[in-house]
């Protein structure tokens, strides 16, 4: 695949003066035309071999445009706080919001190119990671993300050329070192690594772009082009359609007999037994939460559940067994204009924990296959693809050392009547009912499939869900304490 | 992901009774309209637990539709012929046309879920097998194939009651054997294996449909139910819209400049040179395919070029040194009906040689790329997932054992014309050249960037392209028969 980009691509310096002004003036324009319609947001990933031009594209772009609307970002190895997360959290960090242009200097791919290079690592185990990239840029496609790949490359007597020049200036002495030359003398094992890579990485969404590295002007109108191209074409096109969708529908099972409907909901709980085992329960978590193999873990609880089926109340008895300064609690609404500007996970990725902590999350990502889906908010093609999205970001978390412990609180609808009405008389609980709860109570019976759907299809190995009879408030708090702690034991054993 | 297959659902006897005339009748009249507008097929996979109901289920499909609209295909192990060809062939042998069901009775997940459960290899190597999958998957949606997958669950408890009762039935004994009691001695596993599996392949386009396999007669409506909303909502449905692209579009270099312009076409070759040289290859290829060592491996030799670039006279020079038994050729061009009703790379599946075979294909899949692009008749979110599923392809055949050598037979603008012209004076030339050619011609810029694209993002390590210059018939001639002797030395040291 590195045929045409070894061919010794040349612009010759009239030429080059020629065009850059009008470029440069078109490239402007369309980068305030993208962040005047803001309808989607560009990334840049920047990869390549040394002295093949990365660094410089970078800087030329930052020069052309108007730096204010773009974020760049670029990567060493992981280190610091990135370890406490897992290997995608510092790049989800990075991406742009609709309207901005994102550039990854080191991006993604690095890392697992490297691994490979360095400890030829079996092939299964690189072409793993490269699945689990495929499936995040097929994700980002699908949201909407102009996503550009550039790839710089030289042909090895280029490259000697070029690291050899690099040394003999001072002011660019520092970029040459072991390293550098280590590349260079093995030079067709990584050119080899590197298109094994590209070709399985090229998708139909996002295809490699590979730039010839060795004329500086040659590359950068390529670059420049491409990038203004690139914004035309995609601000031309109309708002994409609803997709159709190609799965077969989610149908209910025949009898209506579903997981939760094996819950007896009603389940009795004395007040003395309840306030006993409170006591006891948030003993045995406070002690694990200082526990010294935590400082390995971190710890993500997702509550769900009907509306009123005492998600807050249970998370109270949570946090009261914890220091204040190892969780943070995170009611989930709907999004903010930020937040609407990146791919629905964007969010969550923000809040995950960092090592030994706690973040509890108040309803969570699956809003998405929740309200967005019965709502109409997301389509059906996007809701679809939604869950095995999630399964594969819990995954990730799993493979990180974060334990995730799912619940769903659930009552049934006599009991949600009973504490809607009671909530409308009771003047302190009055902001907690408004016509949003009696509106979504009118579609129970969607809200029904849509929860089932949820809690069969995400349901892992990884991250469970735990179904909790929340009839009685006494019980379902109870559990969902015993839970959390059985949880954290089992992975501290 | 299980949890929902083990409440123990039922069907009433009466309720059965009830809804299966109706069911049965609305079957077949979606059946009927399948095959009446004849755009998609249906693919209904049957995996699962041992006497979970699989084999049951097939036969009823078969009974309660009209048989001669369903193509069943049953799967055991890889044997006999099936080993000669990449693991994927029996199945794309089985794919349904457009307007007809196929069932496949163990289908792609079989072989790596039982690997993975007798050997345990690593994790890494079953998912790169999944994501093998899940690529095709993704593709036979995107052709518009309607996928249902059904998984058959049993719990524990019901596996051993059906077991038993099976092996107890004389009609039913030789169901189960050492096999399937092994499977149960080892259930938790297995179900542990399975969800990862379930887990990592329901996609957004293909998910899976967990049965609950202990009721017969609920199994039975649940899969008919499902086919049957399956089928009605995806009738309803309009033609799919052109895909919009979501990609960065593909710009060619800014100098023009491209591997085959760097191509010097004009080579000169004496006849007396060719006619020395030709011999000596013939027999060097001729000693080659009869190599005792060919037999573990097949060839696949694809010309491509431009229009009248000597594509048959290479081919007849090729075919001159083997065994009329050995070789196939395949012209290819527009595709038929039959073709037309089944994903684009269907047909050439269908035409892969065995063990120690040639298949040379005068045209090939790249039309999809070339002529159909330029042409239009792909829409370019098609044309641009071409590329990685023709790497996927042709890796597969890499995987193989397939030697797989690719020409592109070029001549320039000026040697195409002296050829046409040539051609319609020549009488008995004169069938070799048509107002289509001529047409092709007038598009020589379009075609002339689809080629380089093509030849770009197509050469892989597993099947690179080569190039040949052909604006001398004997020069060209030779070094395809050279670099055909050379592919092939290459795999047998």
């Amino acid at each position: 695949m590195f045929e045409a980009a070894e061919l010794g691509h040349q612009i010759s310096k009239g030429d080059y003066k020629a065009q850059v002004p009008g470029l440069r003036e078109a490239l402007l324009d369309a980068q305030y035309e993208l962040q005047a319609v803001a309808r989607f947001p560009v990334l840049i990933l920047i990869n390549g071999l040394d002295g093949a031009g990365k660094g410089e594209t970078v800087n030329l772009l930052n020069e052309w445009m108007d730096p204010r609307l773009i974020d760049t970002h670029a990567f060493g190895n992981i280190s610091g706080d990135e370890k406490e997360y897992p290997p995608m959290w510092r790049y989800w960090r990075a991406l742009p919001a609709k309207g901005r242009i994102g550039i990854l200097f080191g991006s993604w791919y690095s890392e697992p190119v490297f691994t490979q290079f360095k400890e030829e690592v079996d092939t299964a185990a690189l072409h793993s990671r490269l699945d689990e990239i495929i499936r995040l840029e097929t994700m980002l496609a699908e949201e909407g993300i102009l996503l550009l790949k550039f790839w710089f490359h030289l042909g090895k007597k280029a490259q000697k050329v070029r690291l050899t020049a690099l040394e003999k200036d001072p002011r660019t002495r520092w970029r040459v070192g072991e390293r550098e030359w280590m590349h260079l003398k093995h030079y067709d094992t990584f050119r080899k690594l590197a298109e094994t890579v590209l070709m399985r990485t090229s998708t139909g969404v996002a295809p490699w772009m590979v730039v010839d590295g060795e004329d500086e002007r040659y590359r950068n109108l390529t670059v420049g082009k491409q990038l203004l191209e690139s914004l035309r074409q995609r601000l031309a096109q109309a708002m994409p359609q609803p997709t159709t969708t190609r799965s077969a529908p989610l149908l209910a099972p025949l009898d209506g007999l579903r997981v939760l409907d094996r819950l007896i909901l009603n389940q009795s709980m004395s007040k003395s037994d309840y306030t006993e085992q409170l006591e006891v329960l948030q003993g045995r978590l406070n002690a694990l939460s200082r526990h010294p193999k935590l400082h390995k873990h971190s710890i993500v609880l997702v509550f769900e559940g009907n509306d009123a089926a005492g998600k807050g109340g249970a998370i109270r008895r949570v946090t009261g067994a914890l220091d204040a300064r190892h969780y943070h609690v995170h009611p989930i609404a709907a999004p903010s204009e930020d937040e609407l500007a990146q791919p629905y996970l964007w969010r969550f990725w923000r809040r995950l924990p960092r090592r030994g902590r706690f973040a509890i999350f108040d309803r969570s990502w699956y809003g998405r296959v929740l309200v967005e889906r019965v709502e109409g908010f997301a389509d059906e093609a996007n809701w679809m693809r939604a869950y095995s999205e999630i399964n594969d970001f819990e995954q990730q978390l799993h493979d990180a050392n974060v334990i995730v412990v799912k619940f769903w609180l659930a009552i049934d609808a006599d009991e949600q009547l009973k504490r809607f009405q009671a909530r409308e008389e009771t003047g302190f609980k009055r902001f907690k009912i408004t016509d949003d709860d009696w509106r979504n109570r009118e579609k129970w019976p969607a809200y029904r499939e849509a929860v089932h759907d949820m809690v069969e299809r995400t349901s892992t190995p990884a991250a469970p869900w735990l179904l909790v009879e929340a009839n009685n408030k006494y019980y379902a708090r109870i559990k969902v304490l015993r839970c959390v702690c059985e949880a954290i034991e089992a992975q501290l054993r």
